[in-house]
């Protein structure tokens, strides 16, 4: 197989496991965040304002649909259903990785129906850090001109290079190349991970490096590791095993969505997304008590969108009722008064959060 | 159906789901404090004090039978048995919500025959916050007159309003209104959560508007999520659906009552009543230790009081044995002893009052 | 039934029920007491010294065979057997509570045959705190030279008492009539519990009052709410109902005893024994670590005692030996060294021995 | 039998109890280790330097195969094995005690093959503590010279020598003969224990008395406390019954290995290896990412020997592989970047190596 064929194969391959199969590992740590209940919450539930301003455009609600596909022709249907809903609610959207596209122009439609279908949602390409360090600002300017992106999402996955056999195996330049990125375009530009988590070190030189935003992309929701996992189990291929041993001591290697938003909130002034895990309103609502202005969900909307826009819309409208009831329910009117909700810490997540045991004296 | 009727429709189904199914969730972290044993108590077990002053009036033991019904015919037995209670041993006694009877004078008997059977018990009427709003310190006072209360409960159930189909979804003015309340009438005003707490903040709040006592009604005993859950299951209808997965995912959303008596406790001088999911009498030992004056029983009393009187009253002695049983091994001749009894406290509870981590720089 | 028959009749109950059932309740954690390995222990297991100097005595080992029974004729033939135990091992050993042979002086043989067998031991009296309030210093008399015993043991077993239905109910006099004996007595007294701990608060006051030693008899071995509530539900009695329902309640009531080990250690200087659920020569190290002087064992020699002497033996040569091979593995030599080694204290304990969260400004 | 048949009988039974038993208890908390994510890595996987500099030798990653086994003809297999994968692979070895081949100098062949196969890679001898003393520095000469060794290991083993019926229970003298064969030898001294740890305490004092590394050996993984309690039962005597009590009272005796890697690295400058219960690369690099330079594996190594060549570099290439996902992972190009990687540390390991509650005045 060619290179592009390759990339595009796996696209389709990725969407039927992710919904057919168990392909979430850890925990994002959202079950120790407990948010203080107001009994006295002084608002009016059907008057909260979900709203959220994001990077200079306001958006229906903090739910981000997460990047997830395009690049076969096959998926221009999911991308569709789930344009379909950002442009209802207003939300922002990603789409997944431009490369195979970017590679191959004739699969550029199942990338472009996102923007027709949702002419005024804030849209975001989606382009390797690898391929950006091998094709600089041209990919980067044609992965947003294709879909007329409000922004692009700079995805970081070495997780998932490492255990691919096809994948690529050096991020040097990386950093260097979304300097130069954040100097030469004028769109914003976020950097996420996807499914490891971003931590305080990683966060601070990436805003160093001009970013707009961060997602977290933390551990405890979709697993690449369990994913490329279940595809070498699939190939079967005796040199398959060791990378199947190795994506399984890696099951649950990654920041903590909740750490990871904890720790990223504190570096920086710009907006977080709080991606990995999120699995209803609440956790939406707690990633922003943790400091994130959205929260962001991929395989949640997965099966939905499969099925189409009707069962997609249901299932944002009861994301949406919880994430109302839970700002409700903390007096929160607005997603800045959420921002500043008191929340009680315990377990793991306290641990990894407190100060940490002193390592070594040097 | 009318409004009226709705309302009291709704009270039998509570009762009817609250003594037939487990209506439990969480846990109120009981379990986390643990009374320090007293080997050398010097006092007697049989001439321990068990009453306690609670508002100007000395009751005969700290155990208070928390609001339950009241509001159509068929309630009546039930308020008649736990007022029997009550009198007998001197308790305080709620009755539940009196909103039907205000709206609809003629089901006022059932509130009524709990001041016929209960002439000298502390009585406490009830009243939601937001029925305050609507119509002010006119019904307190109707609402007290209507069963010669002692006090006034003012109810705060946001969590149940906004899961219920027929909720009131606005919380706005009610501490005004609760403010206006306590200037107005000279008879004390209590308010209460019904299962997911009061928080410091709230606490605080309210102290600052006048109340006389607070009930902390927290998470972990009978849960209006569950509840209202399993209503909305029976009716069956689609768009109960949300409704349902919204009542699933706040089942242990709120202030564990450990929790928020310690809170409570900690940010006045008036009395709190520590109520939700205390089961024994070790249980309003230790809430009292905790900082509390009362410790409230809704639940525990319902299958009992709907058996009749003498059941009620076997449930109550082995209350008051344990009760008295743990102030013995406390050292504990009276309840203010009692109060100020060595506790370990372990675990969640241990993580929840403790300083939380630092949240964010700004 | 006479209070005399009633006493005897209890002893044989307890002994059948303890060595037939499962009577242990809660834990004394020690599982959270890690002594740290001494890789180069730089000594001799076989020439390591178990001898111990206690209340001016020096016992071949730390192990105490703890207060057991006497007081009916069945019971003579154990306390022969743990008697010749204590005398071929150099040991410390208490006999039951001697009420029984007080109140009727035909049952002292089963007592006495404890010196008889024993004439180097370090026997210990036992007598109830109440029936030294009752009594006074002459039974404490009565008690010593029934046995010619070495130290007296008072014991405090409230909670037991509690919930007998033929319990003494009152503490009141109990910390006087120990000060009284102390001032009166020429031979140790030693205040011991039965199964709930002796807390900092009442060590102090025992310290003060002029005891010798301390043995914390604390919770997470023998239980006697357990125990008393079978007893209860043997009876069937309705009236026991309530009885047992409390003794349900109150399983694990009680200062664990590495808790209550390290409280005790922590207020004077008198010598303490760590006895309640010590249940390996492991155990003994553990309490020695925490602070004892001795470790005492009831149930776990009981099963063998009713054995005979072979069994017996056996099983204190296991504990022994354990206990040696921990002395060594800490790189202790001899007992006083093993009070300074040096443990990890996790979980529960560590919670329960750190500080407590500050409970209420008043 | 003599006491030379005795050890080289004792090998054989090791290594066929520990191929075909589940011999490891404890655990080693590397569970409570996690390291940072690096989403942002900027090396490249494929060059990442496994190697590592160890005692002036260059080795090819920190990979160290334990001491096992030599002594009989039958293990000169294994040994030949794990000698050509350390040639290979440029590891650090070790070999079993060469006890017996020094009592019995024909058995030197199942040593010195691990020599003639592996002439390039760093070899280690082995000899007890115990055998040192006795010995002195000409014994640890003649295993030096067996194998032409690079270094000597010394091995602690006292909680195995403890519950040896034949075992040697006096650790008198050790310290002070390791100072003398550091004074006496040119060769570097390591000294390791097998799997129960060393502390602080001993570390401190090994360092002092002039060793050049020290392997933790902790507690975790391979388990002598089962081992021979496991031989001990297959013997059946009745006098063995109280060695496997001891064996089974001792299971999670020791320090463990995160532990003792964590203590040791904080005594001194010598470079620690961190063994016991290490199971896969990832291991490795939490041990190093604690402060070790090397992490040693036994058990892992047996089975895949027994089979061969062949599956021996599989094994070894699964682990390698995954350490260098981890060291890629956390951004770490070298063996020294990963010694400062960034950790969350939680649960027990947290407690352990934090702050300890204070124990006593005096
Ligand atoms: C089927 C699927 C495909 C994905 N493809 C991409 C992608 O192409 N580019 C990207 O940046 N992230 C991709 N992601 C990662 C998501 O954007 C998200 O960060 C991650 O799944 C964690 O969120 P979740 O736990 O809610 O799924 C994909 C996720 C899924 C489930
Ligand atoms: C059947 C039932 C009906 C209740 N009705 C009322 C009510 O009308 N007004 C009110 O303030 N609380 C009401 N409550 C709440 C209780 O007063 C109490 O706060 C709550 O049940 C927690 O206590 P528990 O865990 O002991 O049941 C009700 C509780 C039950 C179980
Ligand atoms: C059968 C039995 C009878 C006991 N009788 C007495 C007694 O008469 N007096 C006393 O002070 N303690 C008595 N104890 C309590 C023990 O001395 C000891 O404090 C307690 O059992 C805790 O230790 P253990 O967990 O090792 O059993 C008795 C214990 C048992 C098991
Ligand atoms: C079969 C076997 C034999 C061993 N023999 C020795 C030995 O002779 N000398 C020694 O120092 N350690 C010996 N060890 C201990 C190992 O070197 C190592 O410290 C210990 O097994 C912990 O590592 P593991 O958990 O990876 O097995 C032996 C271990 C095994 C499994």
């Amino acid at each position: 197989m060619t290179k592009e064929k390759l990339t595009s194969s796996r696209k389709m391959d990725h969407l039927r496991i992710c919904s057919q199969t168990d392909i979430e590992t850890g925990t994002a740590l959202f079950d120790d965040v407990h948010l203080v209940h107001c009994a006295l919450p002084e608002c009016d539930m059907d008057a909260i304002d979900l709203s959220v301003e994001f990077l200079g455009k306001r958006l229906g609600s903090p739910l981000f649909i997460a990047a997830m596909t395009g690049g076969h022709p096959d998926t221009a249907g999911v991308n569709r259903v789930l344009a379909a809903a950002a442009e209802r609610y207003g939300l922002g959207i990603g789409v997944g990785s431009q490369r195979a596209a970017l590679e191959k122009p004739e699969l550029a439609d199942s990338f472009a129906i996102v923007r027709e279908t949702a002419p005024h949602a804030f849209v975001c390409g989606n382009l390797g850090a690898v391929q950006l360090v091998e094709h600089g600002t041209e990919w980067a300017e044609r992965a947003v001109e294709m879909i007329d992106a409000d922004a692009l999402c700079i995805h970081l996955n070495f997780l998932q290079e490492a255990i691919q056999p096809e994948g690529d195996h050096s991020a040097v330049g990386c950093l260097d190349a979304v300097r130069q990125l954040c100097k030469d375009v004028k769109f914003p530009v976020i950097v996420k991970e996807t499914g490891n988590g971003i931590s305080r070190e990683v966060a601070s030189r990436l805003w160093d490096a001009g970013v707009s935003a961060i997602d977290t992309g933390g551990m405890g929701g979709t697993s690449w590791a369990k994913i490329e996992g279940i595809r070498a189990n699939e190939r079967g291929a005796a040199g398959d095993k060791a990378l199947r041993e190795l994506g399984d001591s890696l099951l649950t290697w990654g920041v903590p969505t909740a750490v990871s938003v904890f720790e990223v909130a504190g570096t920086g002034t710009g907006p977080v997304i709080a991606t990995g895990g999120l699995r209803s309103g609440l956790d939406i609502a707690k990633g922003i008590a943790l400091g994130a202005t959205l929260g962001g969900m991929a395989l949640p909307l997965l099966s939905p969108a499969l099925c189409g826009e009707e069962e997609t819309c249901r299932t944002i409208d009861a994301v949406h009722y919880q994430l109302r009831a839970a700002m409700f329910l903390t007096g929160s009117p607005n997603v800045s008064a959420l921002q500043h909700a008191r929340t009680y810490i315990t377990g793991t997540l306290r641990e990894m959060i407190g100060q940490q045991p002193n390592m070594r004296m040097s």
